[in-house]
């Protein structure tokens, strides 16, 4: 049966104007165009931050005892901290003794919790090269840190770890307003940064929810993936150079502001995604895409992970140069969203399914019609069950806060069990299922009072191959962690796929590299730390 | 004073429809929309090669007898024929003895010859892996081959290397019409490739004038940059998995299939633009977008380098995501085209500049109304002096000739210096204007029926910030050479630029590296190069 589109009517004023619901009367209109309305390109509302735990978190050492500090690593002295006081700023040099470390020593998810006694804030390259110079000459262990939004346990210490805060250097060093590149210390924010370009009217290649706080330097050194992926394409691409302080002190100035430059090996490519293993990013160049002035978002329901895939082929084709953003989700984590928030549902029947599609485009009335009739198409052929568009920026945020509290909301519950995982498409959802039968295989509920497994949800960007698979507990539990690795892992083998899409390996996923890639591969990455880190990569 | 567009008529028959003159009379109109055309996506015609030259190629080791051959590398001997002979198919084994190699020794711009008496055609990756473990042990010099289509002679042997031609494996591996992601064997064309994608809605991220000749693998090697590039970004970004045989025979298995995939360094990336320094490359991964359903084409002349630029920041906001080229030419560069292939010019008058813009989008009407606000603004603001617009693919296809045939009929001259640089916009154009002085202050003529140097010519991918400077000569003559180096490296080093663009090194380039590059990123390709190839980087 061919279905139309209804007339449209503002079912929640505080959400989105109804798109279309399936009729079931004969009032039918095939008008849609006004109930497509753009809103200014510009930040989503960001979802409040989960308040911090109250629980305590448990030291990482205690939690992993197999995991043993190098006794090859020195310790730090009174002299060091005062040679780090005679080369920084005042008050750029912290330690445990006059203050409160445990927010530069335990990670957002507060999953892991290291020991540092000391937290070093270098302004400029020079001083992170001094730094770097003793700790090279003393041996003394460094982690470097940017926001500390990272979610695989990357950015903070395992144990007495110096940490070298990137917070004081959020300078933009330059941006041309012909070629769209930017120069910029690593420890600037996110959000400052597309905040700066927007006012220029350009944007940031990269976006995700922890814009607020995270680093770019951060997010290039952990290569984030985030929304915007799918549009401006991976780091890999859109940085142009990268400086960094190697081990030793030396700096490696490679921060080309060139789109092209075929010079030699890209060495600057192995600091994107190195975790700061490699060097400390203290800069970087990125070209940056003129920003959209108009942005579309439309959310929807389906019935079927078969049927999201159908969107998604249609959205690819159809609104092919426009389409920004293609996120879904699943039922389980929509519904902890409402329960947690409290918020009005977008839509008010029940799906198995929901997508967010996002279109940015250069013409109102251009982007509006492409959607429309994407759209239609898809009501026509029984994809979509029922959906919303936003009608002004504060609708579109709103959407968007179904698909970016899901993170914050299962936060909430005490800690998450985080899989970032490529699969190839066609298989992607049933990781999700699985492992809901695993967890009950085991005798353990789903979600009951009495229960500590909270949830088990799925949703990610589906443009991109990547689902995040999240397990919400009432407190970390090793029984769970056995019970979900390295099954998990071994899963996401079998298909061929990646045990981390955009988070990183960090301490979290280090130990199943192997599950993603070949030996040949990790053989060259041992000799490249080598190269890069000759005395540590000895111990 | 205020212009508007005129009345459209059609002016060249064999051309393209005329989309506006300055007004000189009262017949104004603001109607342009039926002159704005669009064409299939589709490839546009390629400008016939230039016929081999008859000059004799001059060997390599005798044009630069400084460059001398390591005698710590073997000789092939009658014992490795046979081996090789044993291992690959029949008709696998070329040597001089008894064929005509010289379509191996000599580069396509005729400035190169080797002395190679061996080439072998492996089908598989296991035969690169048993050639290069044979090498390996006896030490015998290779040099991968493509298509033989580079500009910096990369491509073929200096002294008496072995030819490793991939032209046989040129299989399609497999093709997701989900995801997009394309497994191919190195020695696929281009062209072709871009063809079978073609058939399946998708477009090959990358385009170049020798896309009939060149291997994608030999793309990946030198990070081809091209005509795409400024839509589709670099292969860096786009590219998701290589594999490769090392020195040594290892065969490299990072034929990833995945988008998102972050998990450890991302050593591929130092294949992507190596040049067959670190390994061969026998297959490739890469994202395909999906091909635009309508490309438009329109070609104008400008009368300042200054105009050409406010022409580019006004595309990249107002056809912003449908953009997908915007190429420049100089006059000289186009009076040299018309020159040699006696094609009636798409506009009447002469103009200093002329800019060839191209859209890509999947709606006709939206992206005409797109191109035409565009244009019209460019008239009304006196930018543009004149200009055509494409009315059907021949025609299209017919101002792309403008754009590619210049390197075409400027190597039929004799020989071409060329080089391929990036320098910031603003004073891209200078280097042309400045190189033609210095080469009169030498006492060279330009152009005239006794001086060698033909012509001076600039033009390029303005969009990338990279412009081709071509010298053309009747003959390669030293005391060019030396005029122009190390003089045009250093213009460009005391702007920050790269001396390649996107040629990559090869043999001509190498020693210029320095120019583009700090100490501190070369000392770690040297140790990069170490790591991938111990033996003969100990030379």
């Amino acid at each position: 049966m061919r279905q139309t589109i209804r007339t449209l009517r503002a079912l929640h004023s505080v959400h989105a104007t109804k798109f279309a619901t399936k009729p079931t009367s004969a009032l039918i209109s095939t008008a849609v165009s006004c109930a497509v309305v753009a809103v200014n390109a510009g930040q989503r509302r960001q979802y409040a931050s989960a308040p911090a735990g109250t629980q305590v978190v448990k030291l990482t050492s205690q939690m992993y005892p197999d995991v043993v500090r190098d006794g090859r690593f020195g310790e730090i002295s009174r002299e060091d901290v005062e040679y780090f006081k005679s080369i920084l700023s005042p008050g750029a040099v912290l330690t445990a003794a006059e203050e409160d470390l445990s927010g530069y020593n335990i990670d957002s998810m507060r999953k892991y919790r290291g020991q540092s006694q000391v937290v070093l804030k270098p302004r400029s390259t020079e001083e992170v090269s001094l730094i770097m110079k003793r700790c090279h000459e003393r041996k003394l262990a460094v982690v470097p840190q940017g926001g500390n939004t990272g979610l695989v346990g990357g950015s903070v210490p395992v144990f007495d770890e110096i940490v070298i805060s990137m917070s004081l250097m959020n300078k933009i060093r330059s941006f041309d307003e012909v070629s769209g590149i930017l120069v910029a210390d690593a420890g600037c924010i996110l959000e400052t940064t597309d905040q700066y370009l927007a006012e220029r009217e350009y944007i940031f290649p990269l976006d995700l929810g922890a814009k607020g706080s995270c680093h770019i330097g951060g997010n290039v050194a952990t290569n984030a993936g985030g929304l915007r992926l799918l549009r401006y394409g991976s780091l890999h691409g859109t940085v142009l150079g990268v400086e960094a302080v190697m081990p030793d002190g030396t700096i490696f100035s490679g921060l080309g502001k060139l789109r092209k430059d075929n010079t030699g090996y890209d060495i600057k490519q192995l600091f994107i995604g190195s975790e700061g293993t490699l060097g400390v990013i203290t800069g970087i160049s990125i070209l940056c895409p003129r920003r959209s002035k108009v942005v579309n978002v439309a959310f929807f329901g389906l019935e079927s992970y078969d049927k999201v895939q159908q969107a998604f082929v249609k959205a690819k084709g159809e609104l092919s140069e426009i389409l920004s953003a293609f996120e879904f989700m699943d039922r389980a984590s929509q519904d902890h969203v409402a329960r947690f928030t409290e918020l009005r549902r977008p839509l008010d029947e029940p799906h198995n399914f929901y997508v967010l599609v996002e279109t940015s485009g250069s013409n109102l009335a251009h982007d509006e019609e492409k959607l429309q009739t994407y759209l239609e198409g898809l009501m026509e052929s029984d994809v979509i069950s029922d959906g919303v568009l936003a009608q002004d920026e504060t609708q579109a945020k709103n959407l968007w806060t179904w698909r970016e509290g899901i993170p914050e909301t299962l936060g909430k519950s005490g800690g998450v069990y985080k899989y970032d995982v490529s699969i190839p498409l066609d298989e992607l959802y049933k990781l999700v299922e699985d492992t809901r039968v695993r967890i009950q295989e085991f005798g353990l509920d789903i979600g009951t009072d009495d229960s500590n497994v909270v949830n088990v949800v799925g949703y990610g960007h589906l443009g991109d191959g990547n689902l995040h698979l999240n397990v919400a507990v009432k407190q970390y539990d090793k029984k769970i962690e056995h019970i979900l690795e390295p099954w998990v892992y071994e899963w996401i083998e079998k298909r061929q796929g990646s045990v981390s899409a955009e988070h990183g390996l960090g301490f979290a996923k280090k130990p199943y590299l192997q599950y993603s890639k070949d030996q040949s591969v990790i053989q060259l990455m041992r000799q490249v730390k080598k190269v890069y880190d000759p005395v540590s990569s000895k111990f």
